[in-house]
């Protein structure tokens, strides 16, 4: 039954660039194929070939080369707007049929995807189980007899069977990484802000995102840099910074420090089977030299808390309101109960609330520092259907125990797969950064896949994650330093004040010769490279936030600049080099080996 | 009537320095004098010879030197914590007497300032008229017939009179900036979070922040660089930026380009004093060169409105709950009036305004892009006592039309005296900027008081602010290129995806050559300096955002680095300049003038 071709965009498009197959005929077997699992409640509306053929139509004027997503099919969650078809965010009673395309689907089809359907959700997008939908309960793509997750459930479904390359879900509480877990793939919950809201059906307006399913971390790198940009018709929207642009992804390479549970504070809920998958994990990437460093959860569970039990629940009652006070019974039952007290809480509750939360976020970034990212299990225990439907409630808040902090928080967060049961089903972890971290945990994710490879989604296609390139934070940037910029030196402050660390002391290769440059006060130093004659030179090596690094280099006055320097152990860093015109009238102390024994002994050294 | 002590911060230092004044002369001074004018209503409490003892004789284990506040008498608005001193927040049933200062009251003491007293307010910090306080209405430091402005009323008509250097305020709604224009004085509200709120009583907690009057620019920044700092027991603390640090207190200094109101925008409501001042001010910076572009106020006075007409008014009421609830009639009727509905509103409404806001956010932003800031008058009207008394609503809300959307919108603003009307009362305006662009105000408000030189508060001292360094503004460092990164070029990409705007097309000094390196792709030159037999080099000038350069530079490999470079002009710019080393092998192509000419024509040139 399960489906041999690999859905990835890469793949797809050598498969379309190679002739071997065509958009429109990877549409139509989706289309055949999709009728294979209809008893997974998939869809709400799978576009016909009528409905489809404009998009695919289009793909004629458009050249692959210069669009990054030409060909490939996609599912949209159906609280996503897809332009003419009808949107129910789950609940019949409330569908419309938009005339525009939400802002990020549009950008997905200008950059030439083409959209299959919109897919089944907990209705309002509340809930992370998958079954509260009028739709039917929408079905794991490993069992159908588990939960897919939710809310975003036939938008994991869909990929995860091959019905589609990726796909847009939401996630407000969790439900774009929880279904992303139990249907084995990456999923992506961005900066909240990165990816416009417009055309999106809220659910708590301030805390929504888009979110993006893709079988590997390289797709859902391009699908976001596809999705994402500032859109000034969506007050939440937020411009991405360059440190967190798609060229980013792939450069966290060093040494990984993850914050990880202290064991008290876990909970797999009774299922032996993911804490097993979790312990293997952790023993996986321990053993590949990934350090793991025992985190206070208090904080986090406190926030992800206030989401249910404090008044953000006021959000859902906004977005309700009209249905509720026209229709209530055309709401599902669970939905209902959880939204309509929404309209109790107080703006002095919400204000409470608030201040504990700026305060939590404090504590839980105190947490974070000096991490890469934090790793957590993204859901605690898989539920079937049925125990799902007996305790709609309780089992839906178990499923939120790891995820619901995220948005409240402001931060950013990518499931990722790691392990399987030994029943066959799906288990995953999710990373943990703060906002505009998106592709550094990409990065770290896809290092994570390469420590454990794992098929692509339910396909039996094995996963090729790219292999990243040694490289290093691009948050901090090494900076050697030889002269007044020394700890204890003049100019240090220039360093201290803006974050810097001192990293180590160490020396240059022996390619170098040191000068004192003419004049001063401060006396500065010159480190010219001279591969024959040169000799290794004391240094420091500070580390600097690259957002400070820029005012440093601009302060520095000629002859001398932020070039590449070479370390005795062979590495390369940015560090002070000088103009060989500078050097008139300078002195030659390569002698002194550094400039702190220069300063000490300059008439002996000199 | 009027004292002649320069009591700037600098003036008093010199004083202790050479011996003329002592720290206790100058705090025995100050109580005689304040005596004098008692029926101002300033303080709440004066601090007696022996409250004040410990502090004085703290300053003789502490080095003038290494205590940038040292000796400086301050006040402090009663609803800020000094340890020992009850603090009442203008309501007696409301008083207690803290064990801690508040952090920022410590910071300054730590630094040398020695407190003179807790000052009168507007009750709960709600008002912006000064007449709201049950210890007297506080009267203007000019003319006692005219309100003081208020909340923070006593601490700005303390520091106009010579009774303090400096003065802490607060500012929710504008309490901070009011006071500062009806008192001849700098009122720099603050970045809010960066200066940490415990220890102060809350009015609005999300929007409250502490503030500082100041004789001129240059105390209120040093007071900022003493005050400052994180606060983990605040959770809305925030980290400052090092481009907003007091390093950069100064260098904002190119042309000027500032944001004003349409006409029909403005209100004065009846005072053409007032509406003359201001004319009167604009004429003189447009005469002094600085460019005024009418921006729409359209967004920002909606913004404003949100604050007494909308929810926020909840924060209030938490703020006063206990006391509403023991003991509504200690509250001064006219703030009580103000704070009692704050119960009512619901959590969707305050959501529903809060998505309003981040909407206006965005379109006031727009309106601020490409200006150096916004200036708007800070007051429209100054009313005498009797007629704020008659009218304490309607005339109030008025006093906020140019200040309440400040921390509504997370903005920052300085408060600058520019004018006097013909009876002798001070006028002024609000400089606007975003979140942590308080350095960069400062040295625009220091810019517009050398464009117009007034007196220091009402003491009869000539102001002598600090001539600024020609010197540019540090959000944005100018670039030169002169290879790969120039326009078309291949890794032109490396700028514009940076924010990288193009600024100029010119040449270098003539005191250069121009190398084409081995190796590549891609190719690349090298540009170096060469006094005697050096020609001028097309070059291009792009604007990069700072932030954005420290990658930039992280990312050039060797033997390429980024130093000064001279142009035609005569002016130094960051550009790339390289090592000696690194030039074996290249091959001189000065002839061709520039690397577009090179790569066109290769063969004939090289």
């Amino acid at each position: 039954m399960r489906m041999k071709t690999d859905m990835t965009i890469k793949a797809l498009q050598t498969a379309y660039a190679e002739g071997r197959t065509t958009p429109a005929q990877v549409m139509a077997q989706i289309r055949q194929r999709a009728a294979e699992y209809e008893k997974r409640n998939i869809w709400i509306h799978l576009l016909s070939r009528a409905e489809q053929k404009p998009w695919l139509d289009a793909l004629a004027d458009k050249d692959p080369a210069r669009h990054p997503l030409w060909g490939i099919p996609f599912a949209i969650k159906d609280n996503i707007d897809l332009a003419g078809i009808p949107t129910t965010a789950g609940c019949p009673a409330f569908a419309y049929t938009p005339e525009a395309s939400a802002q990020v689907v549009q950008q997905l089809i200008d950059a030439g995807a083409i959209p299959v359907g919109k897919t089944n959700l907990d209705q309002f997008a509340t809930g992370l189980n998958g079954t509260r939908s009028p739709y039917g309960p929408c079905r794991n793509a490993f069992d159908p007899e588990y939960i897919s997750g939710g809310s975003s459930s036939g938008s994991a479904v869909a990929v995860a069977l091959g019905l589609a390359s990726f796909s847009l879900g939401t996630d407000t509480a969790g439900s774009g990484r929880v279904p992303a877990c139990f249907n084995n793939l990456v999923g992506l919950k961005p900066t909240k802000g990165l990816l416009s809201s417009t055309g999106l059906v809220p659910a708590c307006r301030s805390l929504d995102c888009i979110s993006i399913f893709a079988l590997d971390t390289d797709d859902a790198d391009r699908v976001l840099a596809c999705a994402e940009g500032f859109d000034p018709r969506d007050g939440y929207s937020r411009r991405n910074r360059f440190d967190n642009s798609s060229r980013q992804y792939g450069l966290h390479t060093g040494p990984l420090r993850l914050g990880i549970l202290a064991d008290d504070q876990l909970r797999f809920f009774g299922d032996r089977d993911y804490e097993q998958a979790y312990r293997q994990t952790l023993t996986a990437l321990e053993q590949a030299g990934v350090e793991l460093v025992t985190i206070d959860y208090a904080p986090f569970d406190e926030a992800a808390r206030l989401l249910y039990e404090g008044p953000w629940v006021a959000e859902r009652y906004i977005a309700c309101e009209p249905l509720l006070k026209r229709q209530p019974d055309a709401i599902h039952p669970v939905v209902r109960a959880i939204v309509e007290p929404g309209g109790e809480p107080r703006a002095t509750d919400l204000f409470r609330a608030q201040y504990r939360l700026q305060e939590l976020r404090l504590a839980c970034m105190a947490q974070m520092e000096g991490l890469d990212c934090l790793l957590t299990p993204t859901a605690g225990r898989l539920f079937t259907v049925d125990e799902m439907l007996a305790e709609p409630i309780l089992y839906n808040a178990q499923l939120g125990y790891y995820t619901n902090f995220m948005n409240l928080l402001d931060m950013t967060s990518v499931a990722v797969p790691t392990a399987f049961t030994a029943r066959g089903l799906p288990f995953g972890v999710t990373l943990v950064g703060d906002h505009f971290s998106d592709r550094m945990l990409l990065s770290i994710a896809n290092r994570i896949r390469q420590i454990l490879p794992l098929p692509l989604g339910a396909l039996e296609i094995a996963g090729s994650a790219t292999a990243a390139p040694p490289c290093r934070d691009s948050r901090y940037t090494e900076l050697l330093v030889c002269g007044a910029h020394l700890e204890g030196q003049p100019l240090n402050w220039q360093l201290t004040e803006r974050g810097g660390r001192l990293k180590a002391c160490t020396t240059t290769a022996a390619s170098y010769r040191l000068y004192a440059l003419a004049g001063g006060p401060p006396q500065r130093p010159a480190l010219v490279r001279d591969e024959q004659q040169g000799a290794a030179i004391e240094v420091e090596i500070w580390s600097l936030p690259t957002a400070e690094l820029g005012s440093f280099v601009a302060a520095i006055p000629a002859p001398l600049g932020i070039g590449k320097v070479e370390l005795a152990d062979g590495r390369w860093v940015s560090g002070f080099i000088c103009e060989a015109s500078g050097l008139s009238g300078a002195t030659d102390i390569t002698a002194c080996g550094g400039w702190r024994v220069w300063l000490q002994s300059q008439s002996t050294c000199s």
